[in-house]
């Protein structure tokens, strides 16, 4: 199966100019949505590490059924005023505009060995906000692994010395 | 495992008088993760069904895992604006304020077997609206299932005809 052919193409959303990758397609195909949570598991075959973190909401799509997979816990980065104890965040520029995420403050300790997971890495603002927040609380990124991968928008730039993964490159 | 003791009880948020059932920690735990899927997959025993439909954002974190273990296709319900393709929607009184959910048109097809999926039913409003929205689009909501139900709230009345399932009851 090629993943690639399960994700569909939308020109001008959300602007003009911009090609969006549309993963509802993938997603609603059982083959293709077990493919590439598999491929992802595959990325981190001989990693060790404790836990899986994802940013609200697409992260969660993909971050929890790896987690599940691999049977390690799952850590939400939430966007403002969702998670219910006192939270660490970071605000960030995205693609289009600004953001802010948060994670609990005692989910992350010093020494946990995290898995950054996402849908898609464009700029990487996101990542590299997310990145910086978990290290900041002491803990180590020893992947990131997106789906799709927007190679011209050199997301990888901006996480460099980090080891990521992508599944599918535009 | 008593999944109820992994799950974090916080009073008065996010309003006064409110005890919010904290779900992080249940999802950080990987053994609480992978039992709470489980136990939503048991539900599911014998029920023909096409695809998983779960609202944003936290309908994703159960809905994706448990169509993963089935092999089926996830159907996301989004915010106004996050889908790229024609959507239908549906809006709807919340425990808080109101909400409106999207699906892509081309997502549900007539004689389609949905199972939904989400975190929490509380007054049922969400879970309502979607079921009503599955079902004008000509499909068959044949299960519901949540990992909490808040059965003071009476989540179950609103969804009377349905086959309701939840794991954890308080």
């Amino acid at each position: 199966m090629e993943l690639k052919d399960t994700i569909r193409s939308i020109p001008n959303f959300p602007e003009p100019g911009i090609i969006f990758r549309d993963i509802t397609t993938l997603l609603k195909d059982g083959q293709a949505l077990s493919a590439a949570i598999t491929a992802m598991e595959e990325t981190l075959r001989g990693v060790e590490f404790d836990y899986v973190v994802g940013p609200e909401s697409r992260g969660f799509i993909f971050g929890v059924p790896l987690a599940v997979a691999l049977k390690k816990g799952f850590i939400p980065a939430r966007k403002p005023g969702k998670l219910p104890c006192a939270t660490v965040s970071k605000s960030y520029d995205l693609e289009y505009g600004s953001n802010t995420i948060e994670v609990h403050a005692d989910a992350i300790k010093p020494g946990d060995k995290i898995v950054l997971v996402d849908d898609l890495l464009a700029t990487g603002g996101t990542a590299r906000a997310l990145c910086d927040l978990v290290e900041e609380m002491g803990g180590k990124v020893v992947k990131a692994i997106f789906l799709i991968e927007l190679a011209d928008l050199n997301g990888r730039q901006k996480l460099s010395g980090l080891d990521v993964s992508s599944v599918v490159v535009y």
